[in-house]
């Protein structure tokens, strides 16, 4: 299939590479010019305007776009709606809010433009060799692009969810499930680390992706990441987030679904970011007014 | 009544104070002889040894230990014990483990000597001018010592828990929901800080103090906190703990109760007192290997 | 002070005569009349429609809206607003939203009508004999109304927050905060419920409301449960909420503010009024597929 | 090589059909003499004591030990010591806490008897087909064991994690982040359950299986627990634990590691095991204290 892709990050460049490799022909386009050039290398069509993109396109266009949730995508559709026509594909491949998703379904239908949301997991390896697709579409559209997701997942790795926004939802659960996993590896790491035992973290994380209960991509890359630092001397344990996991939150509190597990894990990450704590300021001061406990005073 | 108090510190100095004050005549004796002199100015008896505060004690000998959990506990018991008679009673005044308790019982027991578990609350201002003590003991034991209780507590301020050990359980439950309301407070002040307004803690502390539903103690101790300090400033969110929280929650987990928020607020301490988590790290490391995400380097 | 009142629920009611103890003119209206009649006999004036209301007071008219938050309140300003003129004062004591508050103000500001947001706490028996107010508002405004609060409020029971919608914002975290209060209350109970000691929950409640550093209202309300039902056998262990336990989370997860006990208590309610939990279905149904663990069957 | 062993449950009988495929000779032995009589007819050599099971053992006898952690290892360590000689190894294939591990390790020591903790993982089917081993033993007899320990595990599934209990110590860590990961998973599918959209769980399930972040084998066994019941309707979603998470809890609250996500899983297994909660009796008693709202009574 000639499909059109904007948006040339570590995702969406990827994916072009991997789309190709399978035979269809991607016309990409990016903000700045050198990663189209860079594209064009690897025998890429470069368009270098959404305009010249949109014309380097057949009848039925299919428009692939991959860069940041939130204003980008925006942007990118805004710009983009105006250059095509009525039965139109555009894919939003990136982690845009569902809610969104939905805005921009209802507004793209009335001009006759499909929005397909393609949540896409399995990080940078994947969007070059293989990904994992939770695809909001509906039914028609599914099926015309149902070869090309085919192609570029891994087997068995992609799945029409519903309608759309489906696509975008399960994503973000998706993501929701991992910020739980990662606080419990790494929780269950700085058990190790504190006990009395000599514990080699690189060994213990490749046992643990072979033949147990918690095996799976998470340790596998565990044992990648202690294999390159040891005791992980070198960086800092500052967590950040970029979104999915806070709207899970957000949305299980609407639906009164308990996530304390989902939850606690962002506000770890929280956590991480801080420097001191107003909180545990006011802790500490308060021991000290009822019980005369030393407070710790800044240097 | 004649009372023996061992331990001058923060506590058992103001109980002296509080003792004597209600007519109760009390000789102290203090592991360092400058707080028995300090005592004996405020017109309180001293001894510069146990031996010589057993035997200033007159028959049905009433000792009260106020010293440190753990060790000195023991320590003063161990020592106290073969000086004692039959029917002589030990005060444990302390925040003993309940289950430290009712091993002590059973040994002082089988040497005819009574065990009293009195968990003390209200804080330094508590022990001077009236506190609040849930007391483990045997019926004619607390019957015995009633009226000093009834003396140095604030009105309706004491309990008899039940049997030896009660005390200190209820005490113990007392400080783990203690740590639960402190970190409420605690996050609750934080979202303010936060917030786009522009909120005087200390005049929310107060007004907080006055009708509302969460008004207390620990909010009229958050206004005077802020009132020396308005925004926290000089001090370090660093939040330390003596054990009881502790083992609420370890007893919660014994008995499969579910108590998230009593642990939840220890964590948080435990939390306070890192510079950096290695579970952050991990998790850090991870979403780099995964997601290519950045991850901080130290310095 | 001659005031409007619409609302005459529990608090409205015990507000009319709360304000009318003190001196104020008080004009209600209620949807019902029934409530309305039954205000007379109190001795204040009715209203049997939002017309007659605003026509019975005087100029700079002010109306203390107290109706649920959510529709209730934006339809009664929705129906009042066309009434008023400019200068005069709606008064919102209920538990809206500060957002909200925020939208009402900007919309009202246009019309030249002032909006108060007075966040109310201590109950209906606070309504009714002194309670306790967090209020947002205009400089002007308030001194305006400041002899009002200080009449209907406790000793030091009311504050001018700050602009319009701090005070929705404060009685929103005042809230959160007692959302985790009465969650460690609640644990703490269930500690001392299960264990080996046989303890009397109402002489726990009563000792901790005198002299500990727990102490507070909500400790003296806990005696009065456990004195109305000793064992709470009467009654399920269902926790609704009615929005500011939500909405304080909702902010802390925007402001990136780790607020895992606040957060926690919602959770635990949410899990409540779960009969089963579909989370706990997954975990037996997979602890039965790796390690052969059995399922309860449904019967 | 020629090796005993205790225990033909679902583990041990797996264990010893995977042994005896590898060419190690087992004699086994299990208090009911049916199971033993079924090994016999999978050609495994079957004793009826455990003086029997000793006798047919070889010099330097290795006697695997696959029975529930607690009071039957201990009776059956209790039972086979006096039975062997000096250099004899037994293997404890089971979950022991690893403090108890420790302490048999030096009782055994004494006499001579070396013990090897072998925490497994991998459920049934690896205990059949290829499990995950983690073995704390002293070195000369790891390396005397090791060719039984590569026969029996899948590839890289086994680690000599270090001294006697670090084997136990390591599998208590890998179940407390198991507790974690099926509490994010359990939230998750929740979150799905009670969304607008439409979702398949298995299917769902399945893509996540392939290709995704969060892939691994918790999820595969996700898509079979769906596959067999597709809304999970007739089961009731009680947790019930067998003490590993419990454990890492506790040695979490003594390192002083934050653990919240663990514990709060734990937690979340205890809630699910009650009807009704005290906790949230105290806290709808309480609402209706101090707000008049509602409380549900029992029918």
């Amino acid at each position: 299939m000639r499909i059109g892709l904007v948006g040339l990050g570590r995702m969406g460049y990827n994916l072009a590479l991997n789309l190709k490799e399978h035979g269809h022909e991607v016309v990409a386009y990016n903000r700045s010019k050198e990663k189209v050039k860079k594209a064009e290398k690897e025998g890429i069509e470069g368009a270098y305007s959404l305009e010249e993109l949109v014309d380097k396109l057949r009848t039925r266009r299919v428009i692939w776009v991959m860069v940041p949730a939130g204003a980008p995508v925006e942007q990118v559709i805004d710009d983009l709606t105006p250059l095509l026509d009525r039965g139109d594909i555009i894919i939003d491949g990136g982690n845009s809010h569902y809610r969104d998703t939905l805005r921009r379904y209802k507004e793209l239908k009335e001009r006759g433009i499909h929005l397909v949301d393609a949540g896409t997991s399995g990080g940078v390896e994947g969007a070059r060799h293989g990904a994992c697709m939770m695809i909001g579409a509906e039914d028609e559209v599914f099926s015309y692009l149902e070869p090309v997701f085919k192609d570029i997942n891994v087997d068995k790795g992609y799945l029409h969810t519903g309608r759309v926004g489906s696509g975008h939802f399960v994503k973000m659960v998706h993501n929701g499930i991992e910020y739980g996993m990662l606080q419990a590896i790494g929780e269950g790491f700085e058990v190790l680390k504190e006990s009395d035992f000599d514990i080699n973290y690189q060994e213990v994380a490749r046992v643990w992706s072979h033949g147990s209960v918690i095996r799976g991509w998470l340790m596998e890359l565990t044992e990648e990441a202690f294999k390159k630092d040891p005791e992980l001397d070198e960086i800092r344990g500052i967590v950040h987030s970029s979104g999915e996991g806070l709207w899970t939150v957000e949305e299980a509190l609407k639906l009164k679904v308990p996530v304390p597990i989902i939850a606690g894990s962002l506000f770890m990450r929280y956590r991480s970011q801080q420097e001191d704590s107003f909180a545990g300021k006011v802790i500490a001061a308060l021991r000290n007014e009822f019980g005369g406990h030393k407070v710790e005073k800044k240097e």
